[in-house]
């Protein structure tokens, strides 16, 4: 059977629907987890689909996924804008890698705007909320079959 | 019936296809006009898909979907990193709003990092190629819905 | 008879009282060019009034009003910021020139604070809306009587 | 009877026309107050005039202003370029404000490219020499008769 | 009775009154619990006292605080120039925030001048040792009575 | 007796509780006042409180404190931003000072984020309003007391 | 018979010999068209010469050289420093490319200073007037014959 | 017998010899703890050999090693970036510290170049790949003899 | 008799020999006057000494100084670095000036390497302390002798 | 008879062809010598061909210029990006000066974009190979003629 | 018998053990040479020592060194920072290159934080005083047994 | 008999009071020499005086004025912004330095208002002409008798 595909939610993703959703929309995340799964499962794929607060953990499932994952959806968060171990370990997968964020970042802080994953992501995708990630699985899955 | 989704192409765009197909694949335009017709087909939708060198003719485009286009799609290529004028006739638009790049400019010159567009569009999609103009156009027709 | 004064409008312009009214005020451009018509007539002058979204309309405008004109208005709108075609045109002219805008470009994004026309037109007037037209026009007068 | 305008103008502008008249003209302080004058008394209107070299003069001068004066013209020379205070008290005001430059402040040293002032007053005129001053009259009579 | 007031302190904190104590005085982590928890409960209020090392840590237990805590104290400690996702997860409490450095934080490196949390904290107490904890504490106190 | 706790405040402030009480609450400067006497006098002190607009006034002020009093709060509102002449004479104290701002400046224009008086503090404040001043003469009390 | 030599003129140019000839010299851009086609026969080759306002025109006009001419001499005036539309045409074609400029423009403004074109071109010949166009088509005339 | 010298290993250095071999190299974690033990033992020292991907464990273990230790080699990898905690950790051991780095960090991204770590290490030394480490060693060895 | 030369000296500078008499020396501004007059006698020359912490007195001085002095020695302190209206209005002198710093500005915060009295000002003379006074006459005896 | 063209190499031209054959050709400095020769001759002038790896020679032979050639052609390599001794000896010949660099500069790392001589130079040239230092000697001797 | 390995030494480090012994320590540059020497001959390897002020010798002795040595260890003192000319020549070298620096650069100036050298060099060792040398020519013997 | 006092000129010095007139004087580098000769001999001193355009000269000079000279006059004309050789020499030296600039480096390009040698002089003084190493002398007169 086809390997899954990965879902990685960076920090506070656990709270959405709870915080700021003025700029987040009302969805939870567990919300997008089942929206995640249905779009992958009428494609024929499944989703492993996770959340840590710790930027280590994140670097560490990112490593585990090599090999083991047919491709990676990745909402970094804060983590987007201070960490340089996510994009060093997302560098060393084999497969397509596609960033994706709630909120359209160009329209925040400066310091959101610039994202040291969207330099070693495939695409990127952001401002369309929850849809952002049903759209990056359509887009994995689209690869995958190539 | 419906009002169309506008798709707008902008300068070097209509030699797709010819111009550094290792940046920017092998799809023609027509290709991609193709795909935006299929996909919004599919969706019950229609679309008027234009390309322009001009920065001016951009603008009046613009200008003249207010009222007249449910969505609007819009790969400014060049012109996202230097006009001001095509996100000024942007903020008039009352219809939802995706960017496009079919690079991922994060991973080209600095200059391309920043896009004047993306301060007034609703979401931007880069790096999938012409995939991101079939999901625009899927995230427009979910906009359209609610 | 005394050559017309120029007024010059740039991109988006044509859409005045429509665009984001909370900055730019309800009156419309027919409203400027008849504010400025009346207030011409009223000191013995005439205006040639025109808006384009093309910056190569507006710099071959500019290059016709040599010898033909005896004063210029204009509101470069977007092109204050981008356009280096537009002030290097203004600079072979050799009557007077006042940059107008209608909103306070210095309360707006950063990327407004700054334009290229400043640096060759002898007057600026902003923040004052459809007044500064007027007042701009008054500023000529009283240089053509010197 | 109608409240004064309060013209204020900043340090050194006591000595117009003495100072750099390349720049500033050969009008004197004087000729100002008097043309101010004239404008505003043209237009049922009186003013109050003052000049200082202390930046605490006129932010006290501003503070006094409040409920006692119909609008206020302020030329803040040099305070323009590195004084806070000045625009903090400005902010308490709720009278129009206008903002006058003699000379066209873009076209001088960069440090006078910026001016802190910009950023509270309704609206600027720079450039158009002792002409800016009667403008800026025209301007916030027209605002008082709203 | 009423939610207690957390404190939370950052990396490196654990070792206090052992690191430069020329910098940040001599007390130890524990004395400043015992000082929190004295200045607390003179005030009828209890205090909840943690450190971590972890930016994960901290991010969890600022989410864990919602509608479990009266106020907030923190010393992000180096986390206050890193992280991002710190005060992403304080945005979220919906009580009051303190943020206490011991030392000036304007008199050392330039990197330690800017808090990402100062952007998202009430109020900012630094360079007065322990006594900011005990002054922070107080400052919410007069909060909660209000 | 004791020397008393000098308490400078900059321009602007003695019209407090008028000027944007969004941002700076309704206290008068005469509430703060009595708030900073009655603290002082419960800790056994006396305090000597004024206001200028001129920034000349403040460093004289300072000067005259040295050897004159035990401890000095001093909230140099715009002041902060612009002089280099206040800290300049804040050097020479020998007492503690401790530098307070009503609002978190961290949270306004980018100009407000640095203080030039932060770097000969000891200790700042800011963010908490009135009480900040209170929190300031017990801080200085402490020090006075070692 | 052999492709031509494109030559292409940018804003402005129109006007030479009239516009600032202190800067540009006294030669009008039909001066420069004769220099350039008799140097060109000279060397048994044909040139082909055009001047538009448009920034839109310069770009279509590049396209359409794709297997059309021999090599490119552009002179991209104000364009060179505002255009990435024309490098991104440039970038497609398969001759080599020659920028002119007359004036030395590291000698003006800053903003000349940087030319997007420069990226791009094979060869930048900047400072030589008139003479520039000259030694372009003789270095390509060199890169033709090898 | 004598304390161990700690050789810390920050977030991705666990797949070495996997990641990007063209930069660090095929030598995995363990050829170099290898490495590291012999030429300790070749020297009479021992060495405690750690990896982590947190950093917040990296921050722990340094503070262990406070009197535990004779020398510490660390290889902050991507921390060396962005951690302050991580060097706020170092500042409080009273042993000798050589940072070390696989690749030549001047030769990547610019955000490579900077190390926070370089300031509070004694010795820093990079592009040598596995022999830094050796290196490192053999320089904490000439110190513990001192 | 000829016009007296004028010393201006800025903030904080009535407490010299009180002030950091590390950086400043132990010299009181009344040594430093009595240097400047004996220097001036010696010449034939006489002086005019003030000194004051508010920038609109020097500004008015400056003013006053215009046909009634020989040349101008000039300590702008700290308003150095923050005064535009001082240098404005030095601009309007016709005799010689020269700015004296006690100290090496050049070796001190960032924020005083740069003088806006520089831009005006004959000569600089920095870091020979009393002397640099004594120096400044000299070469104004210089000038005026021719 | 005429004085000699100065032609002028900076440090390391000397191993033209062996250094990066990729960025700078394989021609030799010594080809380069003749190619300039014969040009030169062709035009009934001579040259006087010149390398040094020392700023200060450079300089030198600069200074001993004047007087002595018709025109100088320079290549100033590595100095072009750190030396002012250079462009100041420049600025007092008397004889139009060419830059010629081998490679275009723009298209190199950031710090070969600027070089200190285009600041004093007649023209530039620059991407050309060592045709650029034959069409350097046409422009000489075209301005020698007038 | 085999190449030597050359030692490049560059300004003022001829006096070493006499300047700034609180930095660079207390060894003479002959002790460095003795042990460097010591160092190789202990692999069977010689050395080529060398010190100049001059950046042209060095460029030179670079340059002489292409194919007759085995490796080269150059401290490039104060030219790490302004020379562009040194890594032009070390560029052409084909044998490995290790960067010394007796201090640890990134502990000083911050104009010292930045070595063009080290964008050429194979690896850096900073801040371990005259062991830096040693393990520089372990590190090359070790390149040059591969 | 007394050390003398060594003066040192930097490049291009030797062509004193024929390059730019205007900006430097008639002065020719003799007559500056004669000054200082005549103004030490009036203080019972003597001068050393020598000019080079090699930084590595004045590197070397430097070093050998240590135990020499009583003091050190130095105008390092263009090597004052982009040697750090210089400075790094100097700092070795036990005696007074006064760095000199006959033009007022403030007022100029913007890359000459930075001198690295003010950075270790004792004193600076420019835009004083000739006269600025006469006072130079005398300043160091004044420190020799201390």
């Amino acid at each position: 059977m086809a390997k899954p595909i990965l879902v990685l939610n960076g920090p506070n993703l656990n709270l959405l629907g709870v915080r700021e959703p003025a700029t987040y929309g009302s969805n939870t995340l567990a919300d997008i987890e089942r929206l995640c799964a249905d779009t992958a499962r009428g494609l024929g794929l499944e989703i492993d689909f996770r959340q840590s607060n710790h930027e280590g953990d994140l670097v560490t499932w990112i490593q585990e996924a090599r090999g083991a994952v047919s491709g990676l959806v990745i909402n970094p968060a804060a983590y987007s804008h201070t960490s340089v171990a996510i994009p060093d370990a997302l560098k060393m997968l084999d497969v397509e890698i596609v960033e994706v964020h709630l909120s359209n970042i160009h329209q925040r802080e400066a310091f959101r705007h610039h994202s040291y994953v969207s330099a070693v992501a495939g695409g990127v995708i952001c401002g369309l909320g929850a849809q952002g990630y049903r759209l990056a699985i359509l887009a994995l899955a689209e690869k995958i079959k190539e």
